[in-house]
């Protein structure tokens, strides 16, 4: 059992939680929780730690002697977690890497391309949100949140495991390869000038979603097939990203006959 | 100028931003932030504090002598804000209070109610959300977090002052009241038995949605006309609550021809 906060690995942990650069290069990712434990694909977890007091508790003690794992001292597992309160558990797995063209080779894809999404709920939610709608995959910006940050990975409730992400520092010159592959690109944007019900998704189509609180770069929207807007009424400026993001991809879905009337 | 951390008014607005008792005492809450200030109605603002640092370079000057202000030493500013890098300008509000009669003799009105909702950002991106999609109001369960908590209005993007919501005890009962004046009960559900785009909300529609762990209670779903499920692809179990409300009412935006195909 690990006792000691001068314990390397302990420190490493801790170092795992708040630098997307060292994740980056150990090309791993910390991910809490029993949940997370359990939907994780078996051969991504790396290492498993658990606190004394949920090894004596949990219900999933054969999985863990399938894993292995390392008990820590249970006020030195507060230190590690992300949490306020801890469930006791924590994987540390490797990183996804997905290939964009393999995903472009299906019939009408479906994605989502994020542009400097800043706020770790919203990233975590989108994800999660295009599961739900049957995204085949999600586009994210080099200036967008790291996906691995910890309060992303719970926020999207395990589609962290599932759907297909791709990070590019050439965010632009990926959505020309996309378009070219014959999917339509459609921004979301305020002034855009379709509604967004009144156009058709049920082909290949990208939504791309910009900034919180800038909206897309103007280089952006100009490779947009289409810009759509999302009437509001009131006095509202514009809606959350997530929210964006869920009323397109729900749209296309319930476009795509996968919903009738 | 107020300088000294122990002024009995920079101690009430610490404790006015922590305890949803004492706001509802003193029926008032606080707002911060320019736009909140810009934004909020002249009649019902009743104290303004801003920093040093802020009045010497603002251009709301001459709307800071109409509402008369005081100003509060840079480093005690911090003390007082709820965020981390505070804009410097933070008012004492009154309270709303909102007659739900009024709005129910509106000709088919959309209501959205809350049932035990704890996320503080999910209920103000629902209040956000409900000006957008053109909602008559919001019912909020007892046990739904305050809606003047600093976290909701931040969230709410001004919302929080255009959109009537009424409290209460008694959500049950207020539901069914809803329904005797004709409004229909469409509660979203994970065991649904219609998809939410094949039930009609061109009348009176209240939506009714549960707390982001747990759903509804059963006796809220009980007292539902209808049950609608939002279908979800892979292992998605659940959408973020702030998404499916907008999905629900964007779907009776939609259909109330506010949009067309």
């Amino acid at each position: 059992m690990i006792t000691a906060a001068s314990n390397a690995r302990i420190k490493r942990l801790i170092q795992l939680n708040q630098k997307a650069r060292l994740r980056r290069e150990e090309d791993v990712f910390v991910a809490e929780g029993v949940r997370m434990f359990l939907e994780a694909p078996p051969e991504k977890i790396k290492e498993v730690y658990v606190s004394e007091h949920f090894l004596e508790r949990c219900s999933c003690r054969g999985r863990l002697e399938e894993t292995g794992y390392e008990v820590v001292a249970d006020s030195l597992f507060e230190k590690i977690s992300d949490t306020c309160t801890p469930q006791g558990i924590l994987c540390v797995m490797g990183q996804s890497h997905y290939n964009i063209e393999e995903t472009l080779t299906k019939k009408a894809p479906l994605l989502l391309a994020l542009e400097n999404i800043q706020d770790p709920g919203n990233l975590g939610t989108m994800l999660r949100t295009g599961e739900g709608a049957g995204v085949d995959g999600v586009l994210l910006s080099s200036d967008t949140a790291d996906l691995y940050n910890p309060k992303v990975i719970r926020s999207t409730m395990g589609s962290i495991f599932r759907v297909p992400f791709f990070r590019t520092k050439e965010f632009g010159k990926t959505l020309e390869k996309i378009r070219q592959s014959g999917v339509r690109i459609c921004a979301a944007h305020l002034q855009g000038s379709r509604e967004y019900t009144k156009e058709d998704y049920r082909g290949g189509t990208v939504f791309v979603i910009g900034n919180e609180g800038n909206g897309l770069t103007k280089e952006t929207a100009e490779l947009a097939d289409v810009c759509v807007r999302i009437p509001m009424e009131g006095q509202v400026e514009s809606l959350n990203a997530a929210v964006s993001s869920a009323l397109l991809l729900y749209e296309a879905k319930r476009q795509r006959g996968e919903m009738g009337r």
